[in-house]
């Protein structure tokens, strides 16, 4: 029986590492009068995991990241007009649409007629909030959970303080790193939905065969015949 | 009886304004070579104030429009290396340490032990998770709920969620507008503690005799005593 599905929301229910590679390869050219072009994204991702410890995740700092990268990539010679150009990079990412992944915006309402689900996702609070908000999805969570880190802990913590058993749990996101191995770790389950694009912070060296407990889909589209296939008629109710 | 006692957090448990006073006068002076200083700080809360909707609280978003305000108040002149101090700005400040204010290091464990504290706070999740943990108090609050906005609307939410009645609720905090007025509304009790600085935008204009329901201290020093007096010896003990 499972009596919760919770959804990891980025590169999951709807786009976002797509907005952080245009507005990189945006950044890329920006530079590309001072820097070689092969460099530029490298230094970038640098920049952004020694500033992770202070900034966190989310679109502000990486504006801050891609601000300071370019004042050193240039050695102070970039001008500020353009580095105004990257804060109306930052700008636009924020505003932008929330744009679904396909199969989503059925898959979700359905699924939500069946069990609770649960949005548990890491960023800045107000933003994914504003995303949820213009998802229209809202009103299918029981709950959201916007953590600072997905590690085994936190899931542990959040878990007890909702009062859910891992073995009734079923976890679904497109990291393997955030979303599923942490799960599988507490014994519960997990659906891998791997995105086009990863991260590379969120990339992990996994042998495939040396980690189960966890089931690979090709897109959330097939979710609901999986979830059938775990829990036969035994999906709890949406009370 | 009062069940739980939540607290704001900046300026109220922390110095927080003096740290954004500090980093204003600092850009004041970078932009006086460009720009009329007077104009300097006015001109950034006009900023702060447009990009709040996109950017939330918190100081990468103060950090942005600091940005932002310097390119344009100087027309693009600003050095991308002054630029770059800005930056460095925003990173002392996420780097800060944690300063408490007077007697909070004594009587929020004291009240602890009494009843239920709760720490309700707006701003980034990450910056404010950090800095409850680096302030050494974390042990004495049984829930920390941190909010896109206090409205009351979102209190209402969120003392629901917990099962709280507004009658045995207090809530602590230096902001009228933020952590008593809407208090007060719900029926709730509230403290006003004022902190010696007010950022423009939480200032409200209230005619005192007109808004009765709260009580003001002039520090939390005096807290314990007025929570005795308000509950006899009728405040929960925690369990």
């Amino acid at each position: 029986v499972i009596d919760i599905i919770a959804f990891d929301a980025d590169d999951t229910l709807w786009h976002n590492e797509t907005l952080y590679v245009r507005s990189q390869e945006r950044f890329r050219q920006l530079l590309a009068t001072y820097h070689p072009e092969e460099r530029v994204l490298q230094s970038l991702y640098e920049t952004e995991m020694r500033n992770l410890p202070l900034y966190g995740y989310g679109i502000k700092g990486f504006a801050l990241s891609m601000i300071e990268t370019a004042i050193r990539l240039s050695d102070g010679r970039i001008q500020s007009t353009e580095i105004a150009e990257i804060v109306h990079l930052a700008k636009e990412m924020l505003g932008a649409p929330v744009d679904l992944l396909d199969h989503v915006a059925e898959v979700i309402p359905a699924l939500s007629r069946l069990c609770r689900l649960m949005l548990i996702t890491k960023g800045d609070l107000r933003d994914q909030e504003a995303k949820l908000a213009r998802s229209g999805l809202a009103s299918c969570f029981s709950a959201v959970e916007i953590v600072r880190e997905k590690s085994t802990d936190i899931y542990r913590t959040l878990l007890n303080r909702h009062g859910i058993e891992p073995q009734r749990f079923l976890m679904v996101g497109n990291s393997l790193r955030s979303d599923v191995l942490p799960i599988v770790e507490l014994g519960g389950h997990a659906v891998h939905i791997p995105y086009h694009i990863t991260w590379v912070h969120e990339v992990v060296d996994v042998h495939e065969e040396t980690v189960s407990g966890y089931v690979q889909l090709a897109h959330i589209g097939q979710l609901p015949a999986y979830v059938a296939g775990l829990c036969g008629n035994k999906v709890q109710k949406r009370a």
